[in-house]
């Protein structure tokens, strides 16, 4: 079952990703090592409450990890509770901050973080309108399967606002490099 | 608190919906009493289970209702729980299947439902690309909340694939007519 939604997820037609690439999107290449992070404004638990980029991840050692899709199994099973249950890993090597970001709405990345046992060790930040995730240029076209626009799993270490080193899945939905036991090799 | 989430939810502009009448939308007015459920694929738990409506409402005497979104408060705390509390009396009235529809994808419908306890009372039904909303036009356009083009809040008796009663809420998303204790009563 596990391997048959994965494929349903990865196996979708790239073709008709174009459509989304609107005119909030750059031209330049997808974030990378160097870059410093956009200022966006994404959100905690509710519509209402604001959470700047600039703000969250502008000072200190951060690890930001994003998922296609919020109760999706390879997220919810693999993905989010690998940096849940190594939190204390990651604190131990200086990391403040751990954040997931979802192109989901906020309540229900709220209670996807309930769900998993977030609490605060990782914060549940969604991008409710994909700003975020088009301006670094990770977005991915997933209206097939889940109605819309999502963001590409990957994972990042920021230091003070600058990338400090990025991995993407290369086929934009499975996890290899962007699971915490690889991103804690980067820190 | 939950009026402050209600009111962010039920204060968009209205102005922006036309971005998402695509031309999936008929010209016709919303589907009214004695109109017929048009056949369309919704999604049971995740993407490759689909549910027919044709199939699933065609027989015997049925109650939809419809929600702006997966776990927002309203819907979460009143509007789901009140169906799946009063399964039984449902029941009694001759209602052989009752289903939840909202525009989310199915992995988010599907977790919802276990959230909520909906088990085999209440089939969640996820309107992933919003086909079924539009082709009854009953979409609304939630974007600066909740990402994108959602349901409306209504409620409908079906009896063998033909609307015998709806009752939309007129702000789209409160709650009051569409309410369990309501739709019983046009049983």
């Amino acid at each position: 079952m596990q391997s048959m939604r994965h494929f349903v997820i990865s196996s979708l037609p790239r073709a008709v990703a174009g459509r989304y690439l609107s005119t909030t999107a750059t031209l330049n290449m997808p974030i990378k090592e160097g870059d410093k992070l956009p200022s966006v404004d994404l959100y905690e638990g509710d519509p209402g409450t604001k959470v700047n980029t600039k703000d969250l991840f502008g000072k200190g050692k951060s690890v930001i990890f994003a998922v296609p899709g919020a109760f999706t199994p390879t997220c919810s099973e693999k993905h989010a509770p690998g940096f849940i249950q190594n939190i204390s890993q990651l604190r131990d090597k200086g990391v403040t901050t751990v954040a997931c970001i979802g192109v989901n709405d906020p309540f229900v990345m709220g209670a996807w973080g309930k769900a998993l046992g977030a609490d605060d060790k990782v914060r549940m930040l969604a991008d409710t309108g994909a700003t975020f995730t088009k301006k670094i240029e990770m977005d991915v076209d997933l209206t097939a399967v889940l109605g819309g626009v999502r963001s590409k799993r990957y994972a990042m270490v920021v230091q003070d606002g600058v990338v400090k080193a990025i991995k993407a899945e290369p086929d934009n939905t499975g996890l290899a490099c962007s699971a915490a036991i690889e991103v804690m090799k980067l820190l």
